[in-house]
């Protein structure tokens, strides 16, 4: 069974700490950092489990972690300031940042803190793609506070589908429960409002039951497209055996107080929804102050804050960024070819040879992952069966390449490089890694343990590896104790024992 | 030891019932009558315990029970509109009611609901007595949201005397903490406050320890005046050593966004007060609803909406009051002393002999109960004590007194009429009276169980018994498990295990 993989309770405290949002403060060594902490909340709230405080199968309270108390568990002397960070300033090296706490503060509630190093982990915001009404009549599901209002709003429809003089329509309408966006978020939220409907509130509403509907509204033709196919489909029919209607294909053009307009994406024909309660959950979006920040650098055309490979923003000096508000530039082989030629090219011959070649393969393999997917994915054994390809079918042993061959070998590879996903998953691990880099810093600058370099004039090697993501599957609860999980080495499970599994990882401490 | 009584089960669950908000309708038996209820809010919450809510001792779903899963349990079929009632029309036998549950109505939020009768227990609301500011300013404790907010705002104050730039003396406002009031809640809540912050807040802020300070502005001499006098004492001087500044005899007069002013009672003299969290818990108001029905009824004049012993109002048919709203108008004996003369004289005599007397006592006692407290204030042993008042030193045996000695010697009776507080306590107990009289109301006319009608003609019985306080003492919690309580038959008990036996009586499920 793939699940022999959660088995160990060591595997899963591994788990656990590469998924908290917390795994940066957790892991870094606070003693040898004067480390200051600013963030609007003082807590760090576990996002992946938010549908389910929607529903009250999780409390509120179990999915965050007030940062001093993590500090005070943990004995480390780290200041923190409830406040936001409006400004990066990477010249003078200082943030500015307001106090989150609002009034009676007589003016006092701006300040600078200047930083060595700064780590920006400000994830994202909801992106609505400026549909009209959506800011102002949709739930969202990114903040604690959202998942309790969500509830209390659910709630709030039932009782108002329960005062007299409601007509039938209006019922129909107040009890219509549309979730804009069928991705992860989406979908665990529809299966946890179903349970919580069908278990729950039914029983407490009896004389209303048959009024309630779910709709998903979902732009791509499935759902859960970030998924292997069979989960989506199994996912769909699980839905559709609840009553969960899938409106997929259809995209949301405005919302209103009470109804919802889409536009079905093959016919462009228009509906108007009446809805009770609507949860957007179709996309982020990037905080105005990573943009100022981007564009303060030179990134002003991206979406997202560009780090390399070691997390750190490569225009400016001591700027290292994680999570949902970065993404990884993953540097591509063809640009740096010249140098791996030369570094590999020992004797200064011109010319490589296999073992050449051999002896810096893993350099290469860890600098640029995108060579070992490329070679996977064309069902290649060895190095030998992509070298082959730029000099023609010559003997494996005795082959020597020159740079023009070199770089025809090597030029499909770039096709490869994969864009790291925007997951709680991948911040986490992103935030253990960096305080990992921090923590050994010292060591590292004298016994360097990342591959050699191969940019630029390329001497020495890297004080560290490459941050590099491991996919440790993906998961979705579909109500009824059903689930759907994706696993690492294409596993795929679904159906009952699922959920639990995922859970006892995910929720442990 | 006083608390044996609490030892039982039996008679802690008896407690129990008799002291939730939720008394009326628990107990009632609503097979026998079709039950409406409307509430702005969907849960009864245990007033009593909020103070520790703001702290985190008691958990806020611990001290509300849902309306509808309370009817669910009882496999009640009662029907709850959300809404809130914003007038009573007696002369429809009717009452106005506004959805509370907002937005997207179109209009259909006003509804009337019909009676036969009508149990108004809407409580009471915060009294500012119009001090400036209050509203804008205090914090209260009235309401669940009320304990999460001031939870909320206590650490609020933390973190904003944490954020840099902060003088001295700003830290030193913004951790003060300020009761206004120092009745049992007050008291409560400053005693849990100082727990929070010594047990909790202090270890997670040890940097601003020093400038956190709580006070309890209080306009009488002595914290907790209702209580006995050994237990005010013994408060004020558990709350000097834990360092509770406490200010007697000021009167606040006026409350801005960062400071409050007071007002020497004996001297006159104002003095500005800074602070960060005010908590306001210096009296209880009437609600516009209640007071325009009153104006309806002709009670315009009173403070609160008056009921006879039996709980209903005297002004209209089927209308009864319990909780804080009302307060029971104890008939003076002296005002009926005629009825009973004539009651008691039984062979038309004119006169009364001990015998006739002793034959209607227990009546009289029942229905006057002032009149044992009278002969307990004044170390009567039994009737003829009293009655001899009137006739001078006869033979208890032989003794016969005409009407005028009569209503001499009951002349001073009335004296001792007391006013029921108007505590949790007695509102439950008012709701737990009332649904036995609804659920025996049919035997009862058949079968009356009350005393003697000893008013108007004076003929026949009462149907039922009429309501009567049973005082079961009062609890204050002083903080470090400290506390002190007043418990029936003059028992005093305060110190450690105090707090312990209470809350089990009044947490336990």
């Amino acid at each position: 069974m793939g699940f022999s993989f959660f088995a160990s309770r060591a595997a899963a405290r591994f788990l656990e700490d590469i998924r908290r949002p917390s795994s940066f403060l957790k892991n870094l060594d606070s003693s040898r950092y004067e480390v200051k902490v600013i963030s609007p909340r003082n807590y760090f709230a576990f996002t992946p489990l938010l549908p389910s405080v929607t529903c009250g199968t999780v409390e509120a309270r179990s999915v965050v972690e007030p940062i001093r108390r993590m500090f005070e568990k943990k004995g480390k002397d780290v200041a923190y300031y409830e406040a936001e960070c409006f400004k990066i300033d990477p010249t003078k090296k200082a943030v500015h940042c307001r106090s989150a706490v609002g009034t009676n503060l007589d003016g006092n509630g701006d300040f600078m803190v200047d930083y060595d190093y700064l780590v920006v982990a400000l994830g994202a915001t909801v992106n609505t793609f400026n549909t009209p009404g959506v800011m102002e009549h949709c739930h969202f599901l990114k903040e604690v506070e959202d998942a309790q209002k969500i509830r209390k709003s659910v709630i709030d429809c039932f009782e108002r589908a329960s005062i007299p003089n409601i007509s039938e329509e209006e019922k129909r309408k107040i009890l219509h429960f549309v979730i804009i966006g069928g991705g992860p978020t989406g979908v665990e939220f529809a299966a946890e409002l179903h349970d919580f409907l069908v278990e729950d509130l039914v029983k407490l509403y009896p004389a209303i039951e048959q009024f309630v509907k779910i709709t998903i509204i979902q732009s791509g033709e499935h759902i859960l497209n970030t998924f292997d196919q069979r989960i989506a489909v199994f996912a769909e029919s699980k839905f559709q055996r609840d009553g969960i209607e899938l409106s997929t294909g259809f995209r949301v053009i405005k919302v209103s107080d009470d109804s919802i307009t889409v536009k079905c994406k093959s016919s462009g024909v228009e509906t108007l929804v009446p809805y009770g309660m609507a949860v957007w959950s179709a996309g982020i979006g990037t905080r105005p102050v990573i943009t100022d920040f981007m564009s303060q650098v030179g990134q002003g055309k991206r979406r997202a804050l560009a780090t390399n490979e070691w997390l750190r923003v490569p225009e400016c000096d001591s700027v290292y960024a994680i999570g949902d508000c970065s993404s990884i530039s993953q540097r591509k082989i063809m640009e740096d070819i010249s140098t791996i030629f030369k570094v590999a090219d020992k004797d200064n011959s011109g010319t490589l040879t296999l073992k050449e070649i051999n002896d810096v393969l893993e350099d290469i393999c860890i600098r640029y992952p995108q060579v070992e997917l490329y070679m996977k994915s064309m069902h290649m054994v060895d190095i030998a069966d992509l070298i082959k390809g730029g000099v023609g079918d010559s003997n494996k042993e005795s082959m020597v390449v020159n740079i023009e061959e070199f770089k025809k070998a090597l030029s499909h590879v770039d096709s490869q490089v994969k864009t790291v996903p925007a997951t709680a998953q991948v911040a986490a691990q992103q935030g253990y890694y960096l305080a990992d880099c921090f923590n050994k810093k010292d060591h590292c600058v004298e016994h360097p343990e990342g591959p050699l370099r191969l940019t630029g004039s390329g001497e020495g090697h890297h004080n560290f590896r490459p941050f590099r993501y491991k996919h440790l599957g993906q998961f979705a609860p579909l109500g009824g104790e059903q689930a759907a999980a994706e696993l690492p080495g294409d596993w795929v499970s679904m159906g009952h024992s699922t959920q639990w599994l995922w859970y006892s990882v995910y929720a442990s401490r």
